[in-house]
């Protein structure tokens, strides 16, 4: 909370905005300890509608932080994509059948599950690690930034004025929010609430003792995280760039009542001239239909007539498209319309101290179920750069990565999002010469080819102190072709290895959880071999040494694995070694708990859950092995040579602080 | 809480003790909607030491009552048994690995996680749904059974007065339970308290505001899961029947300091002459070891000085079995020391209107990691039994099958812990003239078939009226041919099938969760075969008509599903078939809901989880199908033919109960 002085406080880290992308970067500092508050203008978290498909990439930083099982749990699993289009005699068929998810890209698939879970998870994670907790009916109003400050390690640069609104204040009349910011009425109905989200709405009714007072906030690091509209991106002058489009969808959630055969699916339908509809089905029977509304009053200009539109026209609109199949309800859950924008953010931070994420840099349509993963995994990525910094761990020029890496993201995004939404906006060709209408064979290739790009998996970022991509300017250039499939600058893949100690199976993404550390990894290759076996004892000496990066970078006192961990996998048969064979610096000593079970795995046959060939999946040659790095969020920072101590010692050289207390 | 008169009220059902066979039946109550409240004596749930093993076909249970994920992520996975014992020069070797669970018996495997956490998943599940909470410090002092009364359906035969505790009487000095159900004092660490435990601390210092009363309560059924030194045993008048031995066993939980690679296997260690130790590594680093202490002080006769038995002692016997390794430990979360003894119930119930469950009516060794999971599966087998009575909708006929089946079980655990407790105390034997030896190559022999015991898998219910296997008696008898691997008397097996309205993949078992639901599993086989088609009609008609099983036993109002539920699986390719393909009985129209998409599954190939195979694995032809009843705990009723309604209106008709307002 701040340890407050009379009306001025500090702290390390102020968040505007608990929706996901502020609640990730909340759940980041919180897990690496860094002090901070969290505050949001409105008075509760949000419990249906808004944004809700989940990448598989999501679900694996999900399953990081701890939570991704919940959402696994209880979301809507989309196995298929189903295509419907007109015959040739203009009657709808169903054309096609996609994965939803490619095959093997992911231990996770794409599913749906509406925004207010995920908030609750995040939450719940907050108060299971930390004492922060979102301050909500809390507004800012106004902030300074002392650019005299900003490149001093301990100063406090950012000013924050906060005001805590009056109950009545912070509970407005419940609106829709379009994908592109602008409010619209809706009918809102808690249909659909669960058992732990009932504490968060009595407490809604009585916000804090603080009501109608301000005051005020020094932090060092900021995150605006509010929104499309973002108050904190208004105060740094910033602007987003892009257009908008005529297209008008109504959005409903509804429990459907249909002979429609694929409703459980997620289908694209496009009828011959009334527009189209996409199903995405979601938990509890409920199916959202985004449905493009074409009647020509909606439709007059840039700012159509909204007033006219309402659940019933959206329906009947539904009803047009997918005739002959019938569909109604009596179960409406939400709905609201929106017209197609998309737009980018010129800049993602002001001199990387206040920092932007989310809605707050980039919007565009929500059909192809991005919105929230990309704004989750903007703070996903700036979250432990800034815990590192706070820390005195990592130096500050790590922070500029952010917006190298994630401004692209954005930019791929609006330019994905572009596209597909022209493509399902158009009225499909009646046959080869009809140039004016959409070809159903190139939605289908860009459907296909956007699963790739819609799993999150195909992020990819660019050189940097963090990267070691070859470049010009960096002086650790990574050897690729050691593990070509454990691509740099892409998160590791995740397969199946065995802890030597018990022979349990584990994903190798089980073993990198979100805490803030970097990991090396280290592929021993087969140790029965007596080369292999010199090359890590050689290297165990190195990492073992009083002046190895593993000594250097950490913290006087501080746990062995708390700033790099090392993980080794090995090739060898598992029941031809144990880990006494190897190194201690590879399961390091504590007086307390004895040796560490935890860090030595095997690349073997499990009893109940097959064989994961690590070696052979990621192209790795056990007589040789490699080494690799890799950040706190998964991404890979290095591959190279096992007998090459030095690169790594550099590579960590390049960006980390030595710690003087040493 | 029971609707309270001056100091008399009435409860469909009161249970006495909360431990796992108590919590188990109060929750399958909880999740039939019957009245019902708990008792027990203790001022809080445990919350270290006491049981710990989980057997697969506990972790099945727990996972149809939405809890399975629960343990199985906190849980230590035991994959591999390791037998240690003297080579020819007497020196301690490896001789053996053996799989701890046999591969592929079912889709979990045996797990490790102390009661106190197991209790908690039960507490959360009963706050989930239901008003049901236990009441600590509550002891029952008088019981009163009117044998007149015990047949007819709406009496009240049982009286019990409950005495609320002080709270000074509740939570008396700790001590650890032995197995054999004597009270040792311990040492008590509670260094292993989990976050949502810290509740149920505070909570337990503010007992109820009776404290110091006494109530009377009339129930219905009543059961008695009050432990080894059961009081509605002895109320009863019941004894248990079997023997001690000479043997004590030492208990340690501790975060082991040792070089012993194997410590984070399950190991049976034989030293040459210094007895044996069992090692079961735990969640939180922690390893139990069993230590079977040979000293005379301790074993001069049944009753053994166990005043000498501390900490130290254990750990000393330890070091000398498992030497030339090392064993040491900083950390101690608890300890205790038992004399083993076997013995069983002479009779489960009296009158099928009082029960006993678990330690109340059988007691054994400890190291199989069985006694909770007998305990647990005895009210499993129970709860929906009694809740179906209560309700009205079976006749009390079913009650006698509680005792038939559950009584054969306990008799087959106290065998098999006798044998196996022998063969774990006795001495390796030294060659093969060695005739006071044990044969390590027996005792290899009986941890392998044990295993299949150890599982919980084999449990085979005996014939009776809702198992129709065939006796002299029983009206139905199954076609067990047309479904060989679908076993009479056992449960079902699990593998994966999709359903059909959306692709998903489940597991079999994951759509037969325990809400009291009988099942008619119908195997339709390949429906687009026209004979197949035409068999699926007439039994869509035969279900749908107005004197239907499905109609008679369900009350008026009641949802379709509510008593018996129809699920189908199909043999014909996904992408063939749609669920309007399927008499509506199949899937069942609701005027709010629409169509039922989750009644029909197929057994096809999936996007990302594979092909279950189930035709084939159970062995059922897709040309034929068959059609299968099962019991709401999972178990096979009846196996018959598609064509032959008249067959399942039969077996559901000798216990079911007409709903007169039908």
């Amino acid at each position: 909370m701040g340890s407050a002085g009379e009306d001025q406080s500090h702290v390390d880290v102020l968040i505007v905005g608990a929706g996901p992308a502020g609640l990730m970067m909340a759940t980041w500092l919180a897990k690496c300890g860094v002090k901070t508050r969290i505050v949001d203008k409105r008075g509760t978290k949000v419990f249906n509608g808004q944004a809700d498909g989940l990448q598989c990439r999501t679900l694996e930083i999900f399953d990081s932080f701890g939570f991704g099982d919940r959402a696994w749990k209880e979301a809507n699993h989309m196995l298929e994509i189903c295509l419907w289009n007109p015959d040739s005699n203009g009657v709808l068929q169903r054309s096609a059948r996609i994965a939803d998810t490619i095959p093997g890209i992911s231990r996770f698939q794409q599913v749906v599950l509406h925004q207010g879970r995920i908030e609750r998870f995040f939450l719940d994670s907050l108060e299971s690690c930390s004492d922060i907790r979102v301050e909500r009916g809390v507004l800012p109003t106004k902030l300074e930034l002392d650019e005299s400050l900003v490149e001093s390690p301990d100063a406090y640069p950012i000013t924050v004025h906060l005001r805590h609104l009056s109950e009545a204040e912070a509970t407005p009349t419940q609106t829709g929010t379009a994908a592109n910011g602008s409010a619209i009425q809706d009918g809102l109905f808690r249909s659909n609430l669960t058992a732990d989200d009932t504490a968060e709405l009595t407490r809604a009714s009585a916000l804090d003792a603080k009501s109608n007072t301000e005051e005020v906030v020094k932090a060092k690091y900021m995150l605006g995280a509010d929104g499309a509209h973002s108050w904190v991106r208004q105060q740094l002058g910033f602007t987003l760039e892009g257009e908008s489009t005529d297209y008008i969808w109504g959005v409903l959630d509804i429990v459907p009542i249909t002979n429609f055969p694929d409703i459980r699916m997620r289908c694209a339908i496009h009828s011959a001239d009334s527009g189209s509809v996409m199903v995405i089905p979601r938990e509890s029977k409920l199916v959202r239909l985004y449905i493009q509304l074409t009647t020509a009053a909606y439709n007059g200009g840039k700012r159509a007539d909204r007033s006219k539109i309402d659940p019933d026209a959206i329906l009947q609109a539904a009803q047009k498209i997918m005739a002959p199949y019938k569909i109604s309800y009596r179960r409406l859950d939400w709905w609201t319309a929106y017209q197609i924008g998309q737009r980018v953010g010129t800049q993602f931070s002001a001199h990387e101290r206040i920092f932007l994420a989310g809605d707050a840099v980039h919007t565009h349509s929500p059909k192809a179920g991005q919105g929230m993963n990309v704004s989750l995994q903007d703070s996903f990525n700036l979250g432990w750069k800034v815990a590192s910094v706070v820390k005195g761990l990592a130096d500050r020029s790590i922070l500029k990565t952010y917006e190298s890496e994630r401004r692209k993201i954005a930019q791929d995004l609006i330019a994905f999002d572009h596209q597909f939404s022209r493509l399902f906006s158009g009225r499909p060709a009646r046959d080869i010469m009809d140039e004016a209408g959409i070809s159903m064979e190139v939605f289908k290739e860009a459907f296909e080819k956007g699963n790739m790009f819609a799993s999150g998996i195909a992020v990819d970022y660019c050189a940097s102190v963090i990267v070691a991509k070859e470049t010009e300017s960096n002086p650790v250039i990574s050897t690729q072709e050691l593990a070509p499939e454990i691509k740099l600058g892409k998160r590791i893949p995740s397969v199946k290895i065995l802890s030597q100690a018990d022979a349990r199976p584990w994903h190798l993404q089980e073993r990198l959880p979100s805490n803030g550390r970097w990991r090396v990894m280290v592929f021993a290759g087969d140790v029965t071999k007596p080369s292999q076996k010199e090359i890590i004892e050689r290297l165990g000496a190195a990492l073992d040494s009083k002046t190895s990066f593993l000594q250097r970078y950490k913290p006087a006192g501080a746990h062995y694995d708390s700033v790099i961990e090392v993980l080794t996998v090995h090739a060898a048969p598992r029941n031809q070694v144990d880990i006494f064979d190897f190194p201690e610096v590879f399961r390091p000593y504590d007086e307390i708990d004895g040796w560490d079970y935890e860090k030595i795995f095997v690349d073997d046959i499990s009893y109940h859950e097959g064989h994961g060939r690590l070696y052979e999946t990621f192209g790795i040659n056990p007589e040789e092995g490699c080494l690799v790095v890799l950040r706190p969020d998964q991404y890979v920072s290095y591959v190279g040579r096992l007998d090459d101590y030095d690169a790594v010692d550099r590579f960590f050289s390049g960006f980390m602080v030595a710690q003087t207390a040493q």
